[in-house]
């Protein structure tokens, strides 16, 4: 039997040294198996420890190396982001032992048996998970346990409210800041790149932060991404935002609601968005950012994420029961999601059609132009000098005088443009064509089909890859005519795309009668 | 944008590399940064990769390295277990791309959004798991989507058929094979270690496999293996089988149900143990392990895993269902689950209490005997021509007699014995005690608790340590007198154990009427 007197004695003996592996978010310490605090600890390759050096202290996974050109036994070798944390020298002494769990493991277990959790519960936890305190497992079951309806209201008000308290949270020291956010699963939907000008351009400060695609060939991050950079240091994204009263910016860098970024890292695989979640990261992320009015865009259709308006008005109330909480003024608006908005799908393609809107080009999509302009002129009706009603004849004003193409290119400067020419777009040179296999009416436009083509063909990493759409919902095609056109960089994700349309294209044909009606008024 | 034909070139030119570093479980590829199949692939580090070499292929999780002494620009670098798998040696032509996900994501999401699943459903999500194709991130959602009640009865035998598919099955050309098993829970609960030796002496084949520790602070593999080796090729098992008519092995190293081991490396850590993957993952093992009758514990108590009469019974037909599915003749036993069973807790104590009772030595504990002679007693009915009731005798004679012992010691020296002095234990040798606050009864023992303070105290990595216990539920006790003692290997276990058990000892202190009831007749 292992002796404890050991234990102290050998920790101290360890130096640091940094292992030039990059690991990505996870921190791995290294170990060499001979390494006597290895043997004496008991240590399990996989196992968490807790590194500690020059007053700080990080979790990792650990290791076991064979190799002393790696680390050697007086060694503790760190992988690059973990070594980074330390902010020290190669050869600083450090101590090593075996990690605690997570002080909220008792309230994930809990939850995990069906049980209803509290607000200390929830901040528990979520501050371990903004602290990268919890593993892929406990993350994961975490997402699963709070999945579909297995947090009720008051539930997900305390993961909100958690997610906002344990990370950054921005005061603009002005009355009105306004926000708008769509919950997603409409390809193409790209209306902020129109409203942040626009609404900017009125004067309202919105200093939108958007996310990249989760599980969408694009989102307004991977868009605007085309135009101008939009990973920037926090402190030069509000000094645009100051000059411009908004910005077009990835939100990631802005430590708003941490937590939230660290469970999408595992939502994502697992294709996970229940409205509990969807609830909490929507407005954790607005409220962290210092939004006090909000426009919801919760678009309904056959293949939309949402694909009943009683299920709009049971997430509709949701939303509004956490936003009163948090005291958000919301305004929820219920649109059109029985198809893709504008006609390209992708990043550069998506760029193109709000470039188009924004330079009141002919072939600019009317939808994509329509819906931007309703939402943009609810944001205008916060302010309380616009009586309701008239803040979509301001937002037109804004868009078709050129003000808000103005209020764009100051922003894209702003943040660093990129070049891009909208008349010729730099789309993904292979391509082939989808033609309609009978005359008729498009009847349908399957949301998630087109997704998964354009996102098999490259999107949203590929960025001039997508889909771009000939026809909409209504119109008449004659048989043999293109529908669409799919671009991708690479053969395979060609070969891909072409393999997933030629089992569905997403399309249906029909009698103009089919076409199934606007669950909504807008 | 990156030209497609860059692909199939780029990658064929890596050459191998064993990169000395034990990742246990998890496969690790190592790219240089620098490396252009790296950077025309689009690898993200952590993302799944699939490499393929001599005719072989592994997933592996891939890290970026900026040290070309530990992977150069040409080279693929693979971890200690990944690069053995390859079975080749530094050097060999390799190529790797993007892993897919693995086929079963479909039937998992469809699990995680509430639907039933079919029996091809567990056949292709098992098959997946079974061969590691599934992260961390799936497996755990996977394991708390079928948490609770989630799984239907159907279910869980289309899962405990999938797991014996999946892995390796035993035949063992006989009509009578017999196991028990017990559903955890209890301290001390050792009778496998003696129902072995009984039924093995009568003529009965019991290919007895075990498993370690999860939650508790013994497993029978743990306890066993303070006696003799438990990790043996499987053919050295089957031969032990074959001579002595039983063994006492850890059933890792058989691959039966290879399922049930990657989904324990999941549901450990979150504690996590519902009925259904309980059912699945127990008459997996035994089924695949060739059994054909098997004598299911399950004890009640107040702080079992079953606390009620009601509880069991819908346990018991859950089994029951399932077993009749798989051709399994089971026999459930509701057993006394109020307190630990035996006097220690930890693999030398629990070691130490078996031996004790085969060698009906005065300090034997009676509560293990008698619950193993009952246990044994059932398995021996099995036999066509013991009649019903008999079986309990003719277990006590062969224990009485010796005749368990001598089998015992046979089948310890088959697997290779330690050494072991039940007389003088290797016990940890920092101690403290918990005395009586009160004169009184013993009125309850907390099975949760002592396993707590047991478990804080180092078992079973440090097999010495552990608890004694002096008195049971029942047993007078005066003021002052010590109820049990704690051993530990290190200091800071036993400081641990020491503030555990100081917030609650496990005991309570009352009035002889105060002892609960034995919610069952045995």
């Amino acid at each position: 039997m292992r002796k404890h007197s050991d234990k102290p004695q050998l920790a101290s003996k360890l130096v640091l040294r940094r292992v030039a592996i990059d690991t990505y978010r996870e921190n791995v310490a290294y170990l060499h198996r001979d390494c006597a605090v290895y043997r004496a600890e008991g240590f399990q390759a996989l196992s968490k420890v807790e590194v500690r050096a020059n007053g700080r202290h990080i979790l990792a996974t650990l290791n076991v190396v064979d190799d002393p050109h790696i680390v050697a036994c007086d060694e503790l070798g760190l992988s690059e982001d973990a070594f980074a944390q330390m902010a020290v020298t190669d050869g600083h002494p450090a101590s090593v032992s075996q990690a605690e769990p997570p002080q909220s493991i008792g309230a994930l277990r809990r939850k995990l048996a069906g049980e209803r959790l509290g607000r200390e519960d929830f901040l528990d936890i979520v501050r371990d998970i903004a602290e990268l305190h919890y593993s892929k497992i406990e993350l994961s079951a975490f997402v699963v346990a709070t999945n579909r309806d297995e947090l009720d209201r008051e539930e997900v008000y305390f993961l909100t409210e958690a997610m906002v308290a344990t990370g950054r949270t921005l005061n603009w020291h002005e009355p009105l800041v306004v926000d708008k956010h769509c919950i997603g699963g409409i390809p193409g939907n790209r209306t902020s790149m129109l409203v942040v000008p626009i609404v900017a351009a009125h004067g309202l400060l919105c200093p939108k932060t958007s996310s990249r695609a989760i599980t969408s060939p694009a989102g307004t991050a991977d868009t605007m991404e085309v135009l101008a950079k939009v990973e920037l240091p926090f402190d030069q994204l509000a000094d645009i935002v100051r000059a411009h009263r908004g910005c077009l910016a990835w939100g990631g860098a802005a430590h708003l609601s941490p937590a939230d970024d660290v469970l999408i890292s595992v939502e994502r695989p697992l294709a996970i968005d229940s409205p509990g979640q969807m609830v909490a990261s929507i407005l954790s992320k607005k409220i962290a950012a210092g939004s006090t009015h909000l426009v919801l865009d919760i678009p309904i259709g056959p293949s939309a994420k949402v694909r009943s308006m009683p299920d709009a008005q049971r997430l509709r109330r949701l939303f509004e029961y956490v936003a009163a909480r948090m005291h958000l003024s919301l305004d929820v608006i219920v649109t059109d999601g029985r198809q893709p908005v504008g006609n390209g799908i992708g990043p550069v393609l998506e760029a193109r059609d709000v470039m188009r809107v924004l330079e009141n080009d002919a072939r600019a999509p009317n939808d994509l132009r329509q819906k931007s302009l309703r939402l943009a002129g609810r944001l205008i009706e916060c302010h309380p000098d616009v009586r309701g009603g008239d803040g979509f004849a301001i937002a037109r004003d804004i868009l078709d005088s050129g003000r808000a193409l103005a209020k764009m290119n100051a922003i894209i400067a702003a943040q660093g443009a990129k070049p891009f020419d909208h008349n010729h777009p730099q789309l993904g040179a292979l391509t082939f064509d989808i033609c309609a296999s009978e005359s008729g009416v498009v009847t349908g436009i399957d949301n998630l089909q087109v997704a998964r083509i354009a996102r098999l063909a490259g999107a949203p990493k590929v960025i001039g890859a997508g889909i771009d759409l000939f026809h909409k919902l209504g119109d008449a095609v004659a048989s043999g005519e293109p529908l669409y056109r799919v671009h991708a960089g690479f053969q395979s994700d060609l070969d891909f795309a072409r393999q997933a349309s030629a089992k569905s294209t997403g399309y249906t044909i029909g009698r103009a009668e089919d076409v199934p009606h606007v669950f909504t008024e807008f």
